[in-house]
Order: structure tokens, then C-alpha cells, then sequence
């Protein structure tokens, strides 16, 4: 593996873990940090708990080169995350002047209440990410990006600092679907693997319509491997009698997991 | 909170860090576990390597009632689940002889690769988790349940073993939707909090069609609890000028984080 640049994503919200709402920031970073040479490691759903809050953004900004946060940074009593962030990496909560200067703009002054004020707050030190959506910043202290979790907010949000990332070389990405069921295609995928030990090799099965089959995916830097394994793969699928459908070669390959009925790894043999 | 039974979710599959399959587990075990009395209190996603789900497996059943793990045990190289758990628990990787008994009766002999035969090894001392859809099962190893990825799989293997967990009072949910912006409802609300520190209040701030509004989430076991808190919520937002738009009362809420520009909390006063 060439990839060494990680980060981790922390999802702040009890709506999450209830199932109220559907997380969809997730495929999103993952998807455009892989385009800049950046492989999100793990990710994490947590409640709205100060303690938690605080552990768990310690443990990963030690971790990783970079940590994004989502949800908790609005006004109501539940947005907890700018306090903890600041009690995480030991500086004070202050009014962040070019916060203030931002809601000034936005609200009225019989509008901007206290509560309205508590979204200028930042642990010292921290550089505001701009909110080009709805005005109201995020912000960045050392390694954590401190980000909204509505999508269209967080999306722009991550797009203002993206720049500022440095990856490593992006993972290219080759899928290749086959209408065969996992068992039939294991031991001929674990020899290729095998024989090629740079690319990452993985096998996602759906089921659709009574019918199993598998996305193949291989992940490597190097085009010249990616080309070379994605041939030896489209051999491999046609020796087993069914016919390789290949997805584009991309720096991340787009969401196929939408069909419903699609989705991760595991048991369909 | 009268709720103390929780349970964490651990998602196993590089799929769903690099964004190209969306995961839909989450959202199903949040809110089914929630209908029998189990909060799921966190989730993590994680890539397949195996020091990673050791550590994080060890970890997590140390700290909740119940694990759930979703992915990795189908029959190819990368499906290395079975094999983690059993390290994590300390026990050997065995050919189980149900599990073996359920391949024969699905696979003719000369189908029964060695690959497929990895997918009837747990733990010693597992017990099956029926799959009615594919037949392959899952395992359940102490209070570590593990599960296949595929949602329709994963589903049907949670239902199995539905019956035999062991929960607490189920919250009850009631949602007022209101057509403000959160900056507007921050104060009352938190007064509100403030009065009912037995009822969890969320809020969940949407964004579409140019307009900010909230979701007022309302959590507590006792339904007259919930009923005053919920009126007065109602009164809440029409004293602020706009029209409380209820959702029913139920053991969780539906999903309503599906309009694409709904989202969760964060940012948008």
C-alpha cells in the first residue's frame, strides 16, 4: 500500500443512532478524500454526550492526520460539539471575532440572541471553515475539521477546505461485476490476490431479483497494476462462464449500493 | 432515562469508508432495537483488518449488553469475521455442525468449495443466527452477534434472533415539525429541556427549498410524560408564530431524512 494519509470521520447525533435520520456524509468524505490521496480509516457514530464527545475526539485526532466532525454545531441546547472540541484539545471556548462578524451580517441585532450567538464560539485559536450555504462557519483547530451535519451545509463546507489537505497518491479504483455467486468466484479471486499483493482486492455481493452476484473492486495507486489485474480479473470472470461487466476506472468508483436490495460484504456464498 | 440496556453496532467492510456502498444497517437496527427497549449507543465503521475488528470487538462488548457486527463473512479472502471474533472471545475457529449440515443440504458436493466450506467455521461454542433468505448463517458468541452485510440478509438474521434480547421500557418518540429556524426555537426549547430533564429533546434542522425549519424530536418511556411535553412543545411553536406539524407518537419515528436536503443537526440558525 502506498496510502498513508488517514483520517476518520466522528458523526455526532442521537438521530443517527436512533434511525431517524440516515447518514449520508459518510459516502460522501469518503468518496472525495480518496480523490485527494486520503483513505477515511474508520468512522464513528456517537450520541450527543459530552463525555463521549471529548474521549472520542482525542483518541482519533491522535490517530489519524485528519479528523472531521459532523453535527452539534448549531444553536439549540443539543449542539454540544464546538465545547467539547475545546475541552478535547485543552483551550478555552471564546467568541471567535470573525464568527461574530459573520452573524452580525446575517441576523438583525434584535434577531442575534444568545442563542444565535453560541454558533460564534470556537476553543482559541481555531481558523473558521467558511459555510458558503447558510453563512454560519465551521471551524478548524489543529488536525479536527468541525463541520454541520445537514449534507448540502457539510458538503460546502468540506469543499472550502479541501485544498488544504495533503494526501498521498489517490487510490485508483476498478470494479468489475460478475452475475456468479461468491463461492464460485473465492478461491480464483484469493489466487489473484495472492499473486498480486499491491492491489487491494475485495468482493461486495448483492442480491437482486433472486439473483446473487458480486462486485468485484480493486484498489491500487499504480495504473499500469490496476490495468494489469483488471485484465487478469476480466479473464478470471469469463473462465468461470459468466461475462465481466466493467465499471469505469475512476479515482473513486461511484455509489452502486442505491438498488436496495444491494449492499455490503457478507454470507450469500 | 429509565433506558439502560445498549447496544453498539460494528460495520466491517472497506466498502462503506471508501464511499462506494452506502450502508443501511444503521439506520434499521437503531430503530428496531430502540422498539425493544435497546439503545444503540454507538456504531462503528472499520475496514477488514484484523487487528482493527479484534480490538474494536473486544472493546465494544466489554462496554455494551449486545455487539451487532455487520459484513465479512461470506467465503472469499477478504470475509474474515469469523476468524477475528473467534480470536477476540479466545476461542477456536471450528467447522460448526450445524452450519456445516445447512451447506450440504444447499450445495451438490462438487459445489461445496473450500471457500464455501469457510463459511460454516464460528467460534467453539456458537450458536446459529438462522438466515431465512440465502440460508448461509450468522453467529452469535456470547453477547457479540454476527451478522451478514447484504441489508435483506442482515434484516432477517436480526429478526431470528429479535425474540431473545432482553430490553428495557422502549422510549416513545413524538416529533413536531416546525418552520422556523433553529435559532428561532433555541431558547424556548432549551427552557423547555431545562423543565423536562427527564425528556430527551432533539433538534434536527432540515434545509430545502431555500426555506430552514426543524424536526422537534421528543424521547421518554413514560407516554404521559411524553403527551405534556408534547403539548407544550406545540404551544411553543405557535407562540413563535408558526404551525406545529406533528408526527405520530410511536415506539421510534419513521425516517424522515430522505428528501435528500434533509440531513442532521448542525449549523443553520
Amino acid at each position: 500500500m502506498t496510502e498513508t494519509v488517514t483520517a476518520a470521520l466522528l458523526i455526532i447525533g442521537n438521530e443517527i443512532l436512533s434511525g431517524r435520520t440516515h447518514d449520508k456524509n459518510l459516502p460522501f468524505l469518503g468518496r472525495r478524500l480518496n480523490e485527494l490521496g486520503v483513505r477515511l480509516a474508520e468512522a464513528r457514530v456517537i450520541p450527543d454526550v459530552r463525555e463521549t464527545i471529548v474521549d472520542q475526539v482525542n483518541e482519533l485526532r491522535a490517530r489519524h492526520t485528519y479528523v472531521f466532525t459532523t453535527g452539534g454545531i448549531g444553536p439549540t441546547h443539543d449542539d454540544i460539539t464546538a465545547e467539547c472540541i475545546a475541552h478535547a484539545v485543552g483551550r478555552p471556548l471564546m467568541e471567535h471575532p470573525e464568527a461574530r462578524a459573520i452573524l452580525d451580517r446575517r441576523y438583525k441585532p434584535e434577531d442575534l440572541t444568545a442563542a444565535r450567538l453560541r454558533m460564534a464560539r470556537t476553543p482559541e485559536g481555531a481558523d473558521l471553515i467558511e459555510n458558503p450555504v447558510s453563512g454560519v462557519p465551521g471551524f478548524k483547530i489543529g488536525n479536527v475539521y468541525v463541520m454541520a451535519g445537514i449534507p448540502a451545509v457539510m458538503q460546502a463546507m468540506f469543499e472550502s477546505v479541501a485544498h488544504e489537505l495533503v494526501g498521498g497518491r489517490p487510490l485508483l479504483t476498478g470494479t468489475v461485476v460478475a452475475e456468479l455467486p461468491e463461492g464460485v468466484l473465492a478461491e480464483p479471486l484469493g489466487e489473484l490476490q495472492a499473486r498480486y499483493p499491491d492491489v487491494e482486492m475485495g468482493s461486495y455481493p448483492f442480491y437482486g431479483q433472486g439473483r446473487f452476484g458480486a462486485s468485484l473492486v480493486l484498489r491500487v495507486a499504480d495504473p499500469a497494476r490496476l490495468e494489469l489485474a483488471m485484465g487478469e480479473l476480466k479473464d478470471m470472470v469469463r473462465r468461470l462462464g459468466a461475462e465481466p461487466r466493467e465499471e469505469a476506472v475512476e479515482a473513486e468508483a461511484e455509489d452502486t449500493g442505491t438498488a436496495g436490495a444491494a449492499g455490503h460484504t457478507g454470507g450469500t456464498g
